[in-house]
């Protein structure tokens, strides 16, 4: 797979240059290092939200920097967590003196790092705490959620952080609020392609033309079924008859369902999956109070979907509705 | 290449649905046909904007309608002009009593049947102009400029187009404008690989895999140049050099960047080329008053980017710093 790149070496570098010339009046980038923040960052008297993790997944996590979203994001290179001493950059561009809750996705990489980097701010005197994402109920069992990874909720789930902080909810109350939202999101995917490492080349998998793979990670790690490739129809019932059992989703509940496209995935498959969710929930009698469409968290230009369901309650929706403005995700206040 | 599709004969159909239900609080389907429009619309007294052509560019057009951008959009299958009829659907869906102005990009097939539709309104009584865009520099030399196809511009020109209609603008002034904006428009694209139709299967060109092709239409049309894969950084300059001399744009302008992606190209190779397009205007003292970046008008999954620049003046600031909510196009108001 050809990319439009320049020194392999230097992508991440390059990458993030371009999101600051990008985003030139709202973001800035600390020192040469790969961790931005917010342009006003640190905001006095507000919980500071760090987020990070590989690149490679844009418009996560860096493009989600901004008002009513997080305050700072720390990055590795492609795929690869970032640093605990970039972590710890990112923690102080973001407290502004009432500490720091770092939310990210559970990888044991990311986990190691961004550990150590809560470690190294405490003892600076920076209260930090740590929310994890485990969204993808392909990764582990209901009974090991511990060891599931965090996926395509993430964008959602920094929103509610954001506005929630922004709302100048204190510390305790604010992760509390993040552990309640982080537990009610659940994710799936479909793979329908692999993708490339840029700077190899070299696909992270293979799957034949003629298959599709439910559960596949944002890496290439394993799914959990290699099928004959279905119908969209079929592949998202597929999809949400697992989701819904997992927390389980049931009759009455309101929900947020995004779709999110992996890389090369086109908005026009996105919409026959969103056609489908909101006919399959209409029948479990679901309420779909908000539905999010689009390249959320990809994997370079995997082909697939996979489907978020996060169930609501009305201290959820209040952060939701909230406006938000960052480069990756720009909403306007709902009502 | 395997797609998440149902009935191939019903794809358009399909994804219009889709799309109602994902933005359902602010968008209708005008009956069955594959016309939407604002849920809010007609606007009285304000000069209606309608918008449309061939389906399978998401988020072009449809995800451009909405407060601040176009009032209804009229779809064909894919890659294929809207009908008359939809057309004139369209324009009645927009028309609030200061008529009607058709914004759509310069083919021949949609300029037929919109002319067609535009003469059955005329018929009615409603009052319709068309305004053509036709920024893509490599279909057509500056000497025949009517033959020069409409690209990647297109969403800003419909935000003008919103801003100012939205602003009352009176009808005379507000075609001037658009024409304006037209004008100072000017893309130019490089695609890595070819798209597949999604009801065939088949790919619409072909390219070997150690080459990019300069000027590739949305649709497959012949580009102007095949070249060996090079970096981004000298595509972009290949590319910037090309569009500044067509205006020409110089030293001292004003312009707005916008990078666009064809479909599975990362944001991070996006990026990149922002990086380097704005070390370039820096080196031709062009100030970018801003910049844009995503996939804003796609081929299918066609690898590659395509760049577009536009050049400002106070007028044409004016309107685009003003805020927009579209379900493809979001902007909080500048300033």
């Amino acid at each position: 797979m050809k990319k439009l790149i320049n020194d392999p070496s230097n992508i991440v570098d390059e990458l993030i240059d371009g999101f600051v010339y990008t985003n030139k009046d709202r973001v800035k980038r600390i020192g040469r290092n790969t961790v931005v923040a917010r342009i006003d960052a640190p905001i006095k008297d507000k919980v500071g939200i760090v987020i990070g993790g590989g690149a490679g997944h844009e418009p996560l996590f860096l493009e989600y920097i901004g008002k009513g979203m997080a305050d700072a994001a720390a990055h590795g290179q492609i795929f690869a967590a970032p640093s605990a001493s970039y972590g710890l950059e990112a923690i102080k561009a973001a407290d502004g003196g009432k500490g720091v809750i770092l939310l990210y996705n559970n990888y044991a990489g990311d986990v190691l790092n961004f550990d150590m980097a809560q470690d190294m701010a405490r003892d600076e005197g920076i209260k930090v705490e740590t929310v994890l994402i485990y969204d993808d109920i392909s990764s582990a069992t209901i009974e090991h959620k511990q060891d599931r990874r965090g996926t395509t909720a993430t964008p959602i789930i920094i929103k509610i952080a954001g506005s929630a902080s922004g709302s100048g909810m204190e510390f305790e109350e604010l992760k509390k609020l993040l552990e309640k939202a982080s537990f009610n999101s659940r994710s799936l995917g479909v793979s329908l392609s692999a993708c490339t490492l840029p700077e190899t080349g070299l696909a992270t998998f293979s799957l034949e033309d003629d298959k599709m793979e439910f559960g596949m990670g944002l890496h290439g790690e394993a799914g959990i079924k290699k099928v004959d490739i279905m119908t969209a129809d079929k592949a998202t019932v597929t999809i949400l008859d697992m989701i819904m059992a997992d927390l389980p989703f049931k009759g009455g509940d309101e929900i947020i369902a995004l779709v999110n496209g992996y890389g090369s995935t086109t908005r026009m498959e996105m919409f026959i999956v969103m056609k489908k969710i909101h006919e399959y929930m209409g029948e479990k009698n679901i309420n779909i109070y908000a539905s999010e469409l689009g390249e959320f968290c990809t994997s370079q230009e995997m082909a697939g979907i996979s489907i978020t369901l996060i169930k609501l309650d009305e201290e959820i929706k209040k952060f939701y509705d909230m406006a938000a403005d960052s480069p990756g995700y720009i909403k306007m206040a709902r009502k």
